[in-house]
């Protein structure tokens, strides 16, 4: 089975990640999909006037604070808006693609963070509204049930949380909890780059290959949301994933180039 | 099967509604829910600057203009907001609800209305951009399949046209054409009122029965979108449904008091 992670970035084709998929599905490929929303996201909450905010951890990581109102524009951008508008491109391409969020069937299910620690003006504050956890069982059934019968699950947050909210999470830590559960070996993961950068402002400086375990030493490239990313693949091989394919989502054959090493190969 | 279908009215009490579906699963009752969000679209269309609009059939029937915004709108509204908060409702009421679009796995296949008639002003006019359609197919197998192991679904529209494009469609008799995909004989339908009014100021004058030969004599009482409900009952029925249960969907154990007579039953 492939897990296919596609980013979140505004310039992410969608009808060229479709095409691929549905070249992979003709030759028996199992494939499960996963997908940020997050440009959509703060265009929503501009438009409404309640832009996305965001803490820095003490340990120097970025992440959304999501209220319950901020938790409204998540389910309309990535449920309603991409989530459902990429089902709809994979349809065309063939694919009985099935959208879902990790709320759906208790599909991701994650533990609430009661209280989180933000950094602000250098001081650390708690923050306790925060809808936010850490997804740690994944409804494997329901994925497989899906596959079985043709389908292609297409997943996104927000999770449920043991006590029944919906919870926000992060994207690429839950899709390495969802390949181990599903027993995945190999990763796609698209954003909007054309893969690891050495200098995040020449697209030239694509390193082509990392070993794995020496992932840790390429976390001072990682620029912003690429720090995530590298955790999360970090993680992935934690969980049994043996090989990370990282390529650009704007071009044509997103998936294809990414597999065939146009972009960067972790493993 | 039951099929219960709920209004999009603001204060229709999904909590009061996922108490009675729990109580309803544990007794063993298989169930398929469907539900509008036409409060919720409208304000957050009002929010977004672009009101809903109407349009006027020359046969007197109204309903929504969707062009690609407001469909954006309406993905938001149906299946990024009210659906997902439906599924959490249920699933802190123990239901393991999936929720679903028309779109995911083709579950609503509609015929497009390439064009449309709308009375404006004492003129009718041809209206092209208008992404709407009628339903005609049902992946009744999806649904079976998701019951069959212990999920409910709770779906909504918008439906995904024969050349693949979202449409809107009429809930209702959507329902009325999953209905009979499913075998469905029996329909609970939440809405906010009491019943069917013979005065619609008046909300103790609740009709108590209606045979469903005489539905058609009701329509001068039938108000707004109370006529659609009619028409989309008048096909259930067409469609081998026998008995369909007409009730309010704000009070405390909305269906199980629409079951036992304390609204409109129509047989």
């Amino acid at each position: 089975m492939l897990l296919i992670k596609i980013g979140g970035g505004k310039d992410i084709n969608r009808d060229f990640i479709a095409e691929d998929i549905a070249t992979l599905i003709q030759r028996g490929e199992k494939i499960v999909i996963v997908h940020g929303a997050s440009a959509t996201r703060d265009e929503i909450a501009d438009k409404l006037g309640a832009p996305t905010k965001t803490m820095t951890s003490p340990s120097g990581i970025s992440s959304v604070y999501t209220d319950k109102k901020a938790m409204d524009i998540f389910l309309m951008s990535y449920v309603g808006l991409v989530n459902k508008r990429m089902v709809a491109s994979l349809q065309k391409h063939g694919v009985n693609a099935v959208g879902l969020s990790g709320i759906d069937g208790r599909l991701w299910e994650a533990r609430r963070k009661n209280v989180v620690y933000a950094v602000e003006n250098g001081k650390t504050k708690l923050v306790k509204d925060n809808l936010t956890g850490k997804v740690e069982k994944i409804n494997s059934d329901l994925i497989e049930l899906l596959i079985k019968h043709g389908y292609v699950p297409v997943i996104c947050p927000p999770a449920i949380s043991f006590g029944h909210e919906i919870v926000n999470t992060d994207n690429d830590f839950a899709s390495a909890t969802m390949a181990e559960a599903l027993g995945v070996k190999e990763m796609v993961v698209l954003f909007e780059a054309p893969g690891m950068l050495k200098d995040v402002h020449d697209e030239e400086s694509v390193i082509a290959t990392i070993e794995k375990e020496k992932l840790g030493d390429y976390l001072p490239y990682a620029v912003g949301r690429m720090k995530k990313k590298l955790l999360g693949t970090q993680t992935a091989f934690d969980r049994g994933v043996r090989k990370v394919y990282w390529g650009d989502g704007r071009i044509e054959h997103p998936i294809f180039n990414a597999l065939n090493g146009i972009g960067t190969v972790i493993s």
